[in-house]
């Protein structure tokens, strides 16, 4: 950590920066230059996170050396993590294909889809049951009807399943009926539903939130990490942009940006980063390219009936399409779609 | 709602679409342009969300006339809301001024900014118990201890209080202790805590997300009232922006925009929008002067102790010195601060 | 400035860097913390801005401690600069009321605007002889015709003029039209056109960049200062945001921001900020009670025919009542709105 | 075009503005809904672009339904473009490969960083004359000799050579040095410099601003074609995003949203987007999976001495072996890397 003093401030203040570092047993390295002062600080910088250095008088601003986290960083864990989703490996060479419907509507739809997805390759099979929705008009998920029927069709097909959870008092009865707990970009910043995902051993799959830096979801998967559960799956999913041609902004270089700063798996969804089926297949390839280790795409056999974002989903035949394209790049690429194990 | 066709509509689809809008009720209204042909709908718009129009073949785009919110509406209400807010009424010329530190840290701390906000003129007491932070590993907040703590210090100073809630299993106990409950910028869209808040009468002062449009946010009051809780306060906090210079981007024109839309009374964080002291005043300033019911703003007398976000708190002086220039502000615009009841 | 070094560098790589800084004449302060190396550089960092030191092997991150503009910086000038526009003076506690059409669109209708602005209070004249027009097919402008029209019509009543130039070629005639040259957001990193008006010296109003910084709008302001031109007033005229309710975000930090920064005054301008008449009082006082050395707003006698960017304009009437309510808050400021010399 | 009207909207005011419609010779179509009463225009729209509907009382807003561009537009122009500069096919499946250093600096260093790019497969050699520099005391290019310097260069190596243009007077000169002239990002909607090179007839290479949307480009493409020159290449470098961590945020999502709405063939360029050579070959093969019709990379074989924009290059061999996976990628794509004709 690096303070950087004011121009114009007085040896008292130094003093007294000097001081509320050593008291933390931290050493301080003053450095007088010609225009500014700046005091070098030697040790682990994060026994300084409780100080508010900003905030000394004399101090103009304080510029960090070190990620502020570091179970998810690359420096403590060199090694890249591969995560066992039911069976099904993600990382190290082995790509996620999830697919499947947006919400769980039927019994009956889930089957159709699932049977088309798997037969088109993907892995792991989606569906939401508790939908967030930013009208409290909409249709808000079938629950744990909607729970029971994604894991059923899941396990008559061979697939593990990833749905959502939203609320800390429905983990212990989604991790009963899911593969794995997704957190939505939403609620990437609910610390109160991080904490409670990291308790359980089921692994995560953590979204970017809209307005979150790649610092800020790494901090979020550092809250499951540091409650005791390794198994985080991250996903860049779009972040808030001015064009609204497309419903977000899809950062694809946050994929081997991550991939530098944390060992933790990064997998896209082009289906939210674009909501458009005209641009999902460009961008998921774009993805798989870029280094992503999977992706998620939102299938619907009838989108124009689906309950929730139907105008985002592919149709069985576009999403079999895809998944032929993402085999034959990711063979470019010494990588292969994950095989079920079950 | 307003349906536009593809260049390359056939007859067929345009018949399906209008079939999808009339088996909801609805009439359709054909006009068939120069360069495209669009479909007009006409009856109450609300019968076709959950309809993917979008998503039907043909369909170019869907444009809403309506807005998605009722209950939260300047058009279904009028009147511009005065929430009172523990005895303090805020909107309708009456000014909130809710000041205290980011969190309660002590009894001590907490008495001795009480009383300087107060002599000051603050109105509203404000102090987190429950801290949402972004690193695991920074303090969390006393909990339990600091809600009591903050209820005694606004009752011994003749203040209400207003404390961040984050976990939905906490509202009732949040309830028992503040006259007032905020939901943060990073839970706007936690769906499952408005819905919590919503089921009690208690005022909420909802934060906007950092990636929120004002439509967000509108629609995240709607979840809150549409439970029955009709006391929202909303607050512009600062959005993301693109210069780091200030920690987030003080959105003023938000101010006279939800008026415009809203009979909501809405209030500025400058504290959050700018994580500046220097900037502070002239922000909060610029605030009362578009419009805004109040302003929150954070202070402490000794920033650099605080446990969190010292950097961005006002000293009790710097305050007491605004809270003079919001007054005389006021004056000019015919508002003025709230007295508290008692 | 400060380089921090990657943790995996060796003894030759800081030996390298450590060279390239001595050989500009800098002395290096190393410093070996207990998990990165730094290097701190004394003297004057600008010797050191043509060397790529983020390119040198072993370098992780290079951080600058002084700001890159100098002419335009506080440090360098810690007075306010005070610009005479014709007789106007803008900044030191005198406030710039720019108003007029977005176009000069013929004599008559810049009388009849002219007279109705002057008379409200208005004491610099603005119109459009070059637009900027983001289609091929839009109104490009009077041109010549256009600034002679606004030069006469200014001198008949009393009021300096502000026009925009966005040819190079055309600086020297536009300089014997006007009373201020304005560069548009469009051009403020249109260096060529920069270095241009910073040869003459007619005072410049200098517009930001929808996607500039405050660091990089005062950059462009050091282009025209550095070629002789000492005359520059900045002004925030919104940025490009994600919510398109309005046409770009107003950041009125940026106006105490840039006071901290820079001697140069800033003003205003609500009507490209926001786009919408509805918000255009409100932002326009906000910016004032924000510190803001003027507004400049565009008025229309009959919106509906105005050839460029009619929507955004206030009548004549609203102009007035908004500046009325401008002096009264001005007077609490202890300011005032400028009368014409002449 | 759709004309929605405000609720309270009287009938004097619906009987204007379908005057207002009608005195340009469109139709008006009248659709009195529940809530709302709309116009739907029949006609060709561009007619009323002069007329400020948004301005005329009564109207809450005005809907475009065709794209405001015409000869960019891919429905006016069905088939993909395929571009020749100097001999090289640019789209239709055929990928530029542009390489080489950020500025020229001299004919040695020219020299030798063209030999590596052509040997790796380069086929449009780059290097700029005239430099864009956000200080004004940063090396601005060496004009003239640089451009003779490139144009030697490219033709000892049969590349053609593409080059920056900023000032609408050294049009004519660039023109005769190089094959291909480039606007750059900042100059993106500097229309006078666009509608000059538009009066030539050399390739453009023409740079998305950082605040353009992919709508805002393709105005700016319509501003060069519009003037007679059709030979327009557009070129994805980095939008302004939040996040610092990359220096801009490449939007690999308008590639294929530029391919559905021009003809015109996009490249990408990731030395700019991110600003991080560790992350430029993983943004280069993204966009070439999401469709581009080539890239842009910058080279430079001793990065810590160039004299602008270091930091971004790729060393040659990291170069070569990009362009190695960029053939491999491009296999699969069924496409291939031009070969120059000369």
């Amino acid at each position: 950590m690096i303070i950087i003093l004011k121009p114009e401030v007085s040896e008292a203040q130094i003093a007294h920066v000097i001081e509320r570092v050593e008291e933390r047993g931290m050493q301080a390295h003053l450095s007088r230059g010609t225009f500014r002062t700046i005091i070098g600080i030697i040790g682990d910088e994060a026994q300084l996170d409780a100080v508010a250095l900003h905030a000394i008088p004399g101090v103009q601003d304080v510029v960090r050396v070190l990620p502020p986290y570091k179970l998810a960083s690359r420096e403590a864990h060199p090694q890249s993590s591969v995560i066992d989703v039911g069976g099904v490996a993600v990382g190290g060479g082995q790509l996620a294909l999830m697919a499947g419907p947006c919400a769980v509507e039927s019994a009956e739809r889930m089957e159709s889809i699932a049977a088309a997805v798997r037969a088109a390759g993907a892995n792991i099979l989606r569906g939401g049951a508790y939908k967030p929705r930013t009208s409290p008009y909409a249709f808000q998920g079938m629950g744990r009807e909607g729970l029971r029927i994604l894991q059923e069709t899941g396990q008559r097909h061979g697939m593990p399943v990833v749905t959502e959870v939203m609320d800390p008092r429905h983990v212990d009865l989604v991790v009963e009926h899911a593969d794995m707990l997704q957190i939505g970009a939403r609620n990437m910043q609910n610390f109160v539903l991080l904490t409670e995902v990291g308790r359980t051993q089921k692994p995560v799959l953590l979204k970017r939130g809209m307005s979150a830096t790649v610092d800020d979801l790494l901090m979020s998967a550092e809250y499951v990490l540091s409650q005791g559960n390794p198994h985080v799956v991250l996903c860049e999913r779009g972040i808030r942009g001015f064009d609204r041609a497309t419903r977000n902004l899809f950062d694809v270089a946050a994929v081997p940006l991550c991939q530098r700063l944390s060992h933790l798996p990064i997998i896209v969804d082009p289906s939210h980063a674009t909501g458009r089926p005209d641009l999902i297949p460009a961008c998921a390839l774009a993805g798989v390219a870029a280094g992503a280790d999977g992706v998620h795409i939102e299938v619907h056999d009838c989108p124009e009936e689906a309950f929730s974002d139907g105008p985002q989903a592919l149709l069985p035949d576009q999403f079999a399409e895809l998944a032929e394209q993402i085999r034959a790049l990711a063979a470019v690429l010494n990588k292969k779609v994950s095989e079920p194990q079950r």
